[in-house]
């Protein structure tokens, strides 16, 4: 079956953004996105440098604030209001992991929602299902952005999301259901997984367990989404789809699928934030709504 | 099959909440609900008599608080502004409908979420989803509660949800997740609905349409949960559950079933806001975790 690449696609939102960028900075703005960690973690150090190379190529200035492993909510919560009151920053994203016993989703209530651009903070979220403008979680975004670059149907299909995080699985949900997508939303409790991910017509892997999504869980004919990333021993990447799905499905790519999306639709809203502060700044008293994605 | 019935169960409910706004009066606080409206609906202003009277029953005093028909956004953003900061209301709830063209989740984000205690707040539906404390909104609060009190089994089981709205659906399927079971949220647009409701183990329908879910769209053997309250021409009240689902399947009743317990569990946040005010006020510098539900 196919392959539903998303390199192609992410080339052509950067070259999108590229121009945002390029222009704003004829206007004076440097687009500008700050990445907050907290976390010894390696791959997490090489999501945010390639993030930040990321943001450079496109003109985003990418501004890393490191508070070390040993950072306390208190510093985290400071740091992120700090950040979301400076103008010359249009976008605030809370690096994971982050230290033992501190919330994600706690934390980034701190992060003012319109430079939310990675949609962590519950409010995003809320006002999401609520049907208001808001960012998205950029990862559950490129699920869905990627489906309707490959033209896969929605309206009126079934999808059948596996992973129930706040990250990926719940927004990804929500953002079917606008779409018109019956959705079933199933996890590490689900009795008979197969049972139920076969009678999806797309199905979208999102848990974080190396090939736990096999041909069996797979009906002929389906689109399958892979949002897993898994590191492997030898410093590769493996989704949470098994190889032998292809056969029977098309198939998002690991590497090359959502990723690639991932990162540039976060820049997407990173410049989109800028433009919507601009556009405060240059017109006040006729504030406008910010042209937030859904 | 057998009838689940609400009756009791919010009764046990009342005469908690009834306790505890007595034991609150004793130390000098008297429990408060705020409700503002702006319709000339018949059927709203019967539920708000409803609600206030069921206030006063349990000793909780209930201001209506009616804008009237005509009124607009920035009157209703400010009354709910003033009632978040009026340190006397411990709940605020914004009834519908409202005028044309108003938004609810807009506007109840006005609402600050200790006092939100029907979840009207796109925030608190988004704590929800993001697993920190708020408040839920109570009809799909009372959904999952009446099921547990009946002892149906969630955890590894299929719930379908029949509706996508953000007052029910969507947080119902939230509080179901969390809870354990697989979900699937259906709509107007799925393509074959009785396809999808006869595989849960329970239903759940939230849509507004009289007698929308038959028997053939329930397996032998399901519970079915009946959100629906349409008003009959003769003034009655009938659900969105054709009669003859009982036939097959334990059934909540319309009305008697959903109803009640929403109205129980509407006064026990506020009284559970009430105590958090206390609790705030008596401990400064020591402030408490409120025991808002999820």
């Amino acid at each position: 079956m196919s392959t539903l690449s998303g390199k192609e696609f992410a080339t052509t939102i950067r070259e999108d953004v590229t121009e945002r960028a390029a222009k704003l900075a004829v206007d004076g703005t440097s687009a500008r996105l700050a990445v907050v960690t907290a976390t010894a973690d390696e791959a997490a150090a090489w999501y945010v440098r390639s993030i930040a190379k990321a943001a450079e190529k496109v003109g985003i200035t990418c501004d890393v604030v490191d508070l070390g492993a040993a950072a306390t909510g208190a510093e985290l919560a400071e740091a992120l209001t700090a950040l979301s009151a400076d103008d010359a920053v249009h976008g605030v994203i809370l690096q994971t992991p982050l230290p033992d016993g501190l919330s994600v989703a706690d934390l980034a209530s701190n992060i003012v929602a319109r430079k939310d651009v990675d949609g962590s903070n519950p409010a995003s979220l809320g006002r999401l299902a609520a049907g208001l403008t808001a960012f998205a979680p950029a990862t559950a975004a490129a699920v869905v952005a990627l489906l309707e670059h490959h033209e896969v149907e929605l309206a009126g299909k079934h999808v059948v999301v596996v992973g129930r995080s706040t990250v990926v699985g719940k927004p990804v949900a929500h953002l079917l259901l606008d779409r018109d997508a019956t959705v079933t939303v199933c996890h590490s409790k689900t009795a008979d997984l197969a049972a139920v991910t076969t009678t999806g017509d797309v199905v979208v892997a999102a848990v974080g367990v190396p090939g736990l999504i096999k041909a069996e869980h797979v009906r002929e004919g389906a689109t399958v989404v892979d949002v897993g990333t898994n590191a492997t021993a030898d410093g590769g990447l493996v989704g949470d789809v098994d190889a032998a799905v292809a056969e029977k499905a098309a198939l998002t790519p690991v590497p090359g699928g959502v990723g690639p999306v991932t990162t540039a639709l976060l820049l997407r809203n990173t410049v989109e934030a800028a433009e919507a502060a601009t556009q405060r700044v240059a017109v006040p008293g006729r504030r406008r709504q910010p042209s937030w994605r859904r």
